[in-house]
């Protein structure tokens, strides 16, 4: 990425809250491709083309935006989110209901 | 990621429609730490503390629902994003207006 | 909202970009209010308090910040918002599924 | 909305998260259209055409979807956005630094 951006000159346009706002029309395409399937078959429908590869792609791009941001501002992104996970394996014993905590 | 799903018996609350908005919920936290900061000042900003560890939180929040999403569609996120990648390269040839474009 | 604005001098704060990104940060709070609830028990569960109240402070919240950004770019909001409806009832006519539309 | 919906027998589509999701998808093509202007031309280049059109579509459609949850919950939006900006007027005294509080 760092060179895809860098052989296009393009890195001016690249300030955080404007990668930001990038990510979140992509979370937006993403969540046009669910938005109308029934909760209960949505995985089912996303595991099958055609809407797999449509989910695979606009996860991707939201991925893609997600580690310019961290690139940009100095963020080892695998330590971070490693990190992350650890701490919520501490602040959330197994067994508790998630709609109190934030699972993930 | 897997095992911190299954020891605490969340699956059933890890349908597609929920993983994307409680993805919203932390973009959301994300966008908040950077809504007010000067646009051309934001970078070297974040790149400091308090805010880089609170950056560094909030993206790695964003990736962790992203790959949960992903592991529950059967998308192998790795290939995917780097066959994204690729597709950019072609369709954006180098020197192109990012106005325009989808960069990154 | 003008003299709420004008009283504590924000105005400064308020470019589109960081209005958008505030709205995106209310926007997830309202997320992590639906986002464990049951696909078929939520609009029950929302009607009722606790969460109801919630709910309403949420939305408008993001309604706020939705006007906010209008107003800056000198959009009637109510005129523009007319017409979109206007347009969708041409462009959707009824008996048409959803999932191929983008209904509201 | 209400007869668009009913002419249309989309309600059963229209659950909360659902129509979450699409405003997630509106909110999204919204910063589309914002993400790589320049922060401080962003608000006269939306206030000209042809941007000032398009911006006041994406507006609409994020007012709508958020009429629709709003709705379909129970709740009187301009009585609750009133009581919100009343609230907001008590904690945020003028004079306060909006990067510590949540302006509009």
């Amino acid at each position: 990425m760092r060179d895809f951006t860098a052989q296009r000159q393009w890195a001016s346009y690249h300030d955080p809250k404007s990668v930001l706002l990038a990510l979140v029309g992509e979370v937006g395409e993403l969540a046009e491709l669910f938005q109308w399937l029934p909760a209960d078959e949505a995985r089912d429908m996303a595991g099958r083309e055609p809407l797999h590869t449509r989910a695979a792609e606009e996860i991707s791009d939201v991925l893609l935006y997600l580690i310019l941001l961290a690139d940009g501002l100095g963020i080892d992104l695998g330590a971070a989110a490693n990190a992350k996970l650890t701490d919520s394996e501490l602040r959330f014993p197994a067994g508790q209901d998630p709609g109190r905590a934030a699972p993930g």
